[in-house]
């Protein structure tokens, strides 16, 4: 037994290969969620003020490569809750006031993914990849 | 000639005291601009996309304290002809982009602001200070 | 007495004029304000990366002009006891986890400003002013 | 010729499917790379500075889920350059001045990502996936 017959085993699993096309496209997809949250995070926003900000976050974002649609949601009900128990008129945005779906399409792959509460918590997850082919 | 002499003629015009109401309201405007610039800096911009952009810059500066109107405007013409050199259809949003204008109200003391690019660079000025009284 | 008389004096105070330079660098102090918050609020954040942290908001802000000293303390007890109580070991950083002092010189004119928690809320505020002459 | 049979050839490429453990890390490492990107940019840098702004990109970023390691090269020539030919002394951050290596693991499968300038742009890309099993 020589030293490449021990090595074969590990090598087929852990070998580093370059990604496949289905895998390109949910990092594309991953790239569009943290450029979302990480760019409009912070903003000031209120009930009013809340659409034109969804507005904007889903045309910014559509216009990265690959990106399909996005769709951004404002949860007023929460929004105005939580304002509710303040003395502001205003705070800042983050995870727990949005409900998000973003469409990329990477060489016909196309992946949809969403952002929701989950635990407490703002969970962006892949929910489906559509188009691969034999090589995916 | 002793120390504390020495020291009494900077000490009449250094002594650190309180703002007056009108500086307040400067600074208050100052953080109106620093939030709106550092807030969207950076957000993937396209002809097509700006104007909604524009729209929620305004709305969510002017949930600010203090804010009474902010108005932004996108320079379409230079973004459209450095895209025009590119390879891409969109671009980060930047000073070059924006021209902006925003005035705030502090007790009073009304605070005209403006961006605008001065020698290759966007400026960031006080206008205007209305409203002061004696003891500003 | 009669309409215009009730209204001549208001005139006198409410006409708008150039901003002294203690004025401008109050402004200029608000600018750094809100750049430090919104170009950092939503950083990934926990209490062994907070210190490199608030060492990069301290030196990118002393960057900008006028801008003489930067002090950022992350507030690392409200840190801690905000993630025992979580799931999760790190949380986005937000106001309530940071105390800031900001000292801006313009042309003479030193200002001292807080950024610190004051009713369940980050005040920002003018501590000081010194410098002043007698056109300010 | 019915329905199912028109549309039986598109379904078997079309018909959208959960994503693999190895499509899953790819899309985490996505979402660290919008992450850091869109976190950063705009930040006031220069060439002193810099090293203390990649050392805190690196940091919060390591906090985000799955991820194992980030490297952060600011490309202090390129800012230098860029400075030298400016009446400024420092610039905002953005994609050319930046060379980053993100490294995440998601439940066995490891995914290098990197972005560089590529043709004058800012390119994020996957460079390898490891550790797929057979459901990947």
């Amino acid at each position: 037994m020589n030293e490449s017959d021990d090595e074969s085993e590990p090598a087929d699993s852990t070998t580093a290969t370059a990604p496949t096309t289905a895998e390109t496209a949910c990092f594309e997809a991953g790239i569009k969620f943290g450029t979302l949250y990480h760019q409009f995070a912070g903003t000031p926003v209120a009930p009013e003020s809340a659409p034109s900000l969804a507005r904007a976050m889903e045309a910014s974002i559509e216009n990265q490569p690959h990106c399909v649609d996005v769709t951004v949601d404002v949860r007023t009900d929460v929004l105005e809750s939580e304002l509710a128990g303040s003395a502001a008129d205003y705070t800042e945005l983050t995870g727990r006031f949005l409900e998000v779906e973003i469409v990329v399409n990477y060489e016909g792959r196309e992946v949809v993914t969403q952002m929701a509460m989950e635990d407490g918590y703002p969970l962006m997850k892949v929910v489906s990849v559509s188009g691969r082919d034999a090589d995916d």
